[in-house]
């Protein structure tokens, strides 16, 4: 079915994700630590068969530290997706899978750590980084704020209800539901909760933006063939890619002045059809999807962009319980995602795309063959990823 | 001669190369912007030829932001080499081969911009980056005292003078000499005026230790099918890799207690050995090198890392004359490098080693065609290039 894929995830392992604030809380080192010890042992590898690392979102750690702590006797690959932040774990993959393609590691290991009770992570506005610097004095200055300005065009956009984003918000609690690892396991909520949510920045409640973790979260990457004789049913990187269209970027969140075509994450669709092209599959090919939700208009857009649905149709396709599990359409976030299982930029949507394909999901989709994944809509570049098994 | 060579850099680019402090010295956008459009100029190509940008050393810079200042159409692949600082600028170019090598972009622009007029690049002591936080607070915070201490151990090792490094700074001081587009152009320096140097941090003297400089330098990878169609004479990368061995790292100037054998670059060691497999060569291959010379000790022990001499004989190598241009031996760091040339953590080293290749340095070497480049000693992960051409 997939033309080529000469990379393949091989393990995966996560931390305890937990509400910051812990006095104890871990480090990132720590935790990153803790996640690639579980992917390794996932695959049933040791730390000598690991020989690159691979982050994103401008991970504050050190690639030669965390190969002392964790006793890799070699570093031949060490890459930090540039850019984009929360857009770029699988921009990581894609790098990951390059380094494995071209020989240049034996198996990479791509992971996110974050703390958020012991680092910062907004605030950084740098001079030569962030266009933030022309807004924040006006107030703009959390991404929230940032992505309700893009959601509040969506919307006028297409003639859409402020409350588009109730159904992402709430089936992505509800999956966590089953998902013991979710943070909020065994604390569901209703459309009357999400109603009573308190306005964060209009149209976006509380309950439309994502978690915030202090956990970390890994994949390992190798070829395939090496991938076949480890623990684990392999599952192949059919295509993942970075992208940024034109004029997109400015190394924050949206471009406000885009057309409206391509107003909201117009660099994604192009990415979406490379991707695509890559794998030689289409968007009606997947079985379940990851759609990265920071937050719940976000998550629409991408769901467009992507070509799963038209041009502000994504709230209809949601409220026909499409999205659901269950449904045979296109069942999301099947762990919870950011919104229900935990934040880390991304980073366990690859897992869970990964637990499809070997049928261990929490809300396992049937028989599910092809995966796809996507990282951050409103940042540039951003990146996607389509994973699958052969049955 | 070698065995396969998928990519090859097809322009390179520079600013000028100044001394930090004019009042209106440009910023680290604009430089890279600068060397982009030159590099894009001197192969043929225009801005929409350009989709993917690589960088190292933490550059302060966001490539979508670059995207828009340059006018690209799309961006497919941003990354920067994860760690290691100066040892970065061959990785950099190994992560464009690898992206032109599985086509996740078709050109990349691979480059480093510094303003230390603009920004401060020491200092950043981040709780979980760095082990310098349990060194600074005794007084070791700069490169220069941290390398010495790594130059110190080498001396007394091998028991070597405390000037062992005086050929080296004077012989990138006389090649610098026919380079107009050197910082110490037209100020030539003697044996006595090394002598006279001020001592920094034993045993580096001032005229041990390279340039403080504005600039920039690109260099555009692409295939090699491509880059034939253009302007330049193709360089092809023959092999272009990271490496850091075991307990090396620690993410800051080396490991003060490795075993004899290896306490000095051992992680550039291994390195070089897979490199030169990668390529299919042997040292005796390589026509006319690039040292990355940060400090002239540590450039000692990257000649003897990469297999040019034995441990300990670099001094005794240099003292012949073989790193001198027109000796037939091993001419090095013909530009200049960093102690004559500019300091932009190496990547003028890369531009220098394509121009040997084209037959157009200023310090020809005659019919050049295995042109080996290494990135900074004493950091891990570090990095390395074989370029080389066809006649």
């Amino acid at each position: 079915m997939v033309r080529r894929a000469s990379a393949a995830i091989a393990g995966i392992g996560e931390t305890r994700y937990s509400t910051p604030g812990a006095p104890d809380a871990p480090s990132e080192t720590r935790l990153a630590c803790e996640a690639i010890r579980a992917a390794a042992a996932d695959a049933g590898l040791g730390m000598a068969d690991i020989d690159g690392l691979a982050s994103f979102a401008n991970s504050a750690l050190d690639p030669s530290l965390l190969q002392i702590e964790l006793g890799m006797p070699a570093l031949h690959f060490s890459s930090m997706v540039w850019g984009g932040r929360g857009g770029g774990a699988c921009g990581a993959l894609a790098h990951a899978a390059m380094a494995v393609q071209t020989r240049q590691a034996r198996c990479v290991a791509v992971f996110r750590s974050l703390s958020q009770t012991r680092t910062r992570r907004y605030g950084d506005f740098f001079a030569e980084r962030m266009h933030v610097n022309f807004t924040a004095p006006f107030g703009l200055v959390s991404p929230a704020q940032m992505n309700a300005l893009v959601v509040q065009r969506y919307l006028h956009e297409y003639g859409l209800p402020a409350d588009a984003g109730a159904e992402i918000a709430l089936l992505c609690r509800d999956n966590a539901q089953f998902n013991p690892r979710a943070q909020t396991y065994g604390r569901p909520k209703t459309l009357a909760d999400y109603q009573a949510s308190p306005m964060l920045a209009a149209p976006l409640r509380m309950m439309d933006c994502c978690l915030q973790s202090d956990g970390a979260c890994a994949v390992l990457v190798t070829s395939v063939e090496r991938a076949r004789d480890l623990r684990r049913r392999p599952v192949r990187i059919a295509a993942a890619a970075q992208g940024s269209g034109p004029g997109w970027g400015s190394g924050a969140m949206g471009s406000y002045n885009m057309p409206a075509a391509d107003f909201a994450s117009g660099n994604a669709r192009q990415l979406g059809q490379r991707l695509f092209d890559m794998a030689g599959l289409v968007p009606a090919d997947v079985d379940v999807a990851q759609i990265y939700d920071h937050f719940t208009g976000m998550a629409l857009m991408s769901l467009e962009d992507f070509g799963f649905c038209e041009r502000g149709a994504a709230p209809a396709f949601a409220a026909s319980g499409a999205l659901r599990h269950g449904s045979g359409r296109l069942p999301i976030n099947t762990a919870g995602g950011s919104l229900g299982e935990a934040y880390v930029h991304g980073m366990n949507l690859i897992a869970e795309a990964v637990r499809q394909l070997r049928g261990d999901s929490t809300r396992q989709v049937v028989d599910a063959e092809v995966s796809f994944v996507c990282s951050g809509a409103g940042v540039a570049p951003t990146s996607a990823a389509l994973l699958c098994v052969r049955r």
